[in-house]
């Protein structure tokens, strides 16, 4: 990894290669699942982007340099997105009467925060986004979905365990509704600090913004809970705080969390009550995932359920996501010394040129190779045959293809073992070939 | 296609699909020729930017909305690439001493250009490009590579035929100093513009520019020829200016031509001398693509050899690299009627749900498919079966699965033929559910 700008990462030839193999895997298994691709630009109102309740120290402005200031001050209002999602409900609503509901979309691409950057955040980053959005209302399933589509997809990655923690908005605002806080927004903002600051600062907080020491112990009183099935439910009605919307989250939040567990590994998805998520506009389920060995590291994926993004106000249309951060999760995996493996480049065979004069035959050889699909290069140099093997292996390039040459036969060279024997290139099948990732 | 924002286009899900598909295309081909994918960020410094030639109007300038205004000053030095060389050079430049040479590179991002908007002009478009740097002298064999490489590459793709265009800047500049025109730039420039423009114009802007009837008249029948072969070469020596840069540049246009024939099907390439292409930093091959039949829209496809673009000074990093222009190939293929899929989903096989209460069956079918590979959804409705194969005949989506039912057994429907038929979920295999482009 390099970064020459402060926040915008980008990765060596190796790594880039694990960087594909994910976004290869994860858009597989959107589609596995029905969800189909989408690309949407880079640019959005910046109107709309601060509409969504990013503060708009995070929003990159763009404008023509060259433009007349008329233009300029028109221009301004353009801005980088910052996550997928609002430009995704966007889309949906203008595309509401050319597309079928429930829609299913994921989109692969960058997203840009102007953040102060550090280890796993970053100015530039590639999120993995798959969401569904209806037209009507949307039931507690299309939670569950999207939350085992995530835990599946996490699964299939060749990636440290994520501990996948799950809550509802509605279970923390009926909460604190029934302890008679109706600054809600607010008092979210302060309990999402509690992983940072601790729970001493996060009551400080409260009661400076005027929640009573009573309230404030039981909002952390809440945060502490963790639920292993819809049965822990208990634990917060033990709290003895009452409110219908606490009744309707947590009757979503189990519901999701046992339905996750019936075809799940046990345990892959807990409750936990302190998860509030930082985007305004999530109003049910919210979800976020640590690995499990460092949880201290943040989020690599996360999620949420949004009511009142794609909709024009007389017709909702309600959608919930779930979001892979490849750009972090591939920078954790890094610098914990994770995801190596040794392959520059996706070619299996390196074909060796004898002399300049018989590179003609070098390159027919190769192009045999490629007619059967197999990545293939001719080797740059015709230098001697030792150093053309060391080009190549240095490189991680597994074979290495001799054409025949006067009373000689066609040899393939295994360049991790060093093996060689005669072969037929039509019939010619390599082993090992594809992208091992440790 | 959509333009809710000028120059900033979007497809449908049905247009993405085939969108995917030509990227997925092209991908395969680079990485079968040896190609290692790469990506980098979307902005670099307005000073680089610049320094390659790009005039300043098309460039976006970035800024953080809420920076200080010192910062400003700083981050304002920021911009949007407006192609893949530019940062792909820098790239390689940053990291030659990790990087083995030759580097061969592919990158499909998009790309920004303020310029006014007009079919197949775009404000933010994707390219895909392949290139090769090395860090020495860079054998015309790498040209040759390269256009072979982009003819196969669209050759691979479910578009109309490209007429492929080659010329060298050795054989402009060459001609036109073996002429007595020392001013090279706007001569080439004024030359670019012969298609949109006319001879006539040609000539008066370049005798306005100072050169002479004569050598207008020159210059405008060395854009006249087309070379078939390197013999061709022939018809730009009878026009009699001689110099030793023309003769290098005929020299390797001829070589190009001739190696490129040598593999690719007949005129598959030609020499065309009027082509210059617009950037600044080529200095030898260029290459320009056009839809046989449709010449008049503008180029697909591009690309030329640039000498100083990687290196720091003291040593060059010169490289060839060509560019398929995804986005206006597109939405050229979408005007003209051509592209078209039905599909508007990946899924193969929705499963339909006979009941709420059933659903978790249905849910477990689709589990039992997903496991097999194939990409299936959950009828979203417990409807009755009519309206169920009715809302995934509308996606396109080719089998609906009936779990069994009491007496009943599995059956699988093909929607296309109304086919039904008793299957076992663990053998069947489904017919044409890739996707077909016509």
């Amino acid at each position: 990894m390099s970064e020459t700008l402060s926040g915008f990462p980008e990765w060596l030839p190796e790594q880039e290669l694990v960087q594909q193999r994910v976004i290869a895997l994860v858009k597989a298994n959107f589609e596995l699942h029905g969800f189909t691709p989408l690309h949407t630009r880079a640019l959005e109102p910046v109107s709309e982007l601060l509409d969504q309740g990013e503060t708009d120290k995070e929003i990159y402005g763009v404008h023509r340099l060259a433009a007349a200031a008329d233009e300029k001050t028109k221009e301004s209002k353009l801005g980088l997105h910052y996550d997928l999602t609002v430009p995704f409900a966007r889309y949906v609503g203008e595309h509401r009467h050319e597309l079928r509901f429930p829609f299913r979309r994921y989109q692969v691409q960058p997203a840009w925060r102007g953040e102060r950057p550090q280890l796993g955040r970053y100015r530039e980053f590639i999120q993995a986004d798959a969401d569904v959005i209806t037209d009507g209302p949307l039931d507690v399933r299309f939670d569950v979905e999207m939350v085992r589509l995530l835990r599946e997809t996490l699964d299939k990655l060749p990636v440290p365990r994520v501990r996948l923690m799950v809550n509802n908005r509605k279970v923390l605002e009926g909460f604190y509704r029934g302890l008679g806080i109706e600054e809600i927004a607010p008092t979210l903002r302060t309990l999402d600090k509690l992983a940072k600051i601790g729970p001493g600062a996060v009551k400080e907080q409260l009661v400076a913004q005027g929640r009573t020491p009573e309230q404030a112990d039981k909002c952390l009183a809440l945060a502490g809970i963790e639920m292993r099935s819809g049965a822990d439910a208990e634990k917060v009605r033990a709290l003895g705080v009452t409110h219908p919307l606490l009744d309707e989250g947590l009757a979503e939040l189990s519901r999701v969390l046992d339905e996750v567990a019936a075809v799940g590994s046990p345990g892959s998805v807990v409750g936990a009550l302190h998860i509030a998520r930082g985007l305004d506009y999530y109003t049910g389920t919210v979800v976020e995932g640590v690995f499990e060995e460092h949880p201290n590291l943040g989020a690599v994926c996360s999620g949420g359920r949004y009511d009142n993004l794609a909709g024009d106000g007389k017709r909702p249309l309600p959608g919930i996501g779930v979001s892979i951060g490849i750009t972090r999760l591939l920078a954790y995996c890094f610098h914990l010394g994770l995801l190596k493996q040794e392959r520059k480049t996706p070619v299996h065979v390196v074909v060796a040129v004898h002399s300049e004069e018989d590179r003609a035959r070098s390159e027919a050889a190769a192009r045999r190779l490629r007619a059967r699909g197999i990545p293939t290069l001719v080797s740059d140099s015709s230098a001697a045959y030792g150093k053309q093997i060391k080009a190549a292996s240095a490189l991680g390039v597994p074979y290495m293809f001799f054409p025949s040459a006067g009373e000689k036969p066609d040899e393939m060279r295994d360049l991790r073992s060093g093996a060689q024997a005669q072969v037929d290139l039509e019939t010619w099948i390599g082993e090992g070939t594809e992208l091992v990732i440790r």
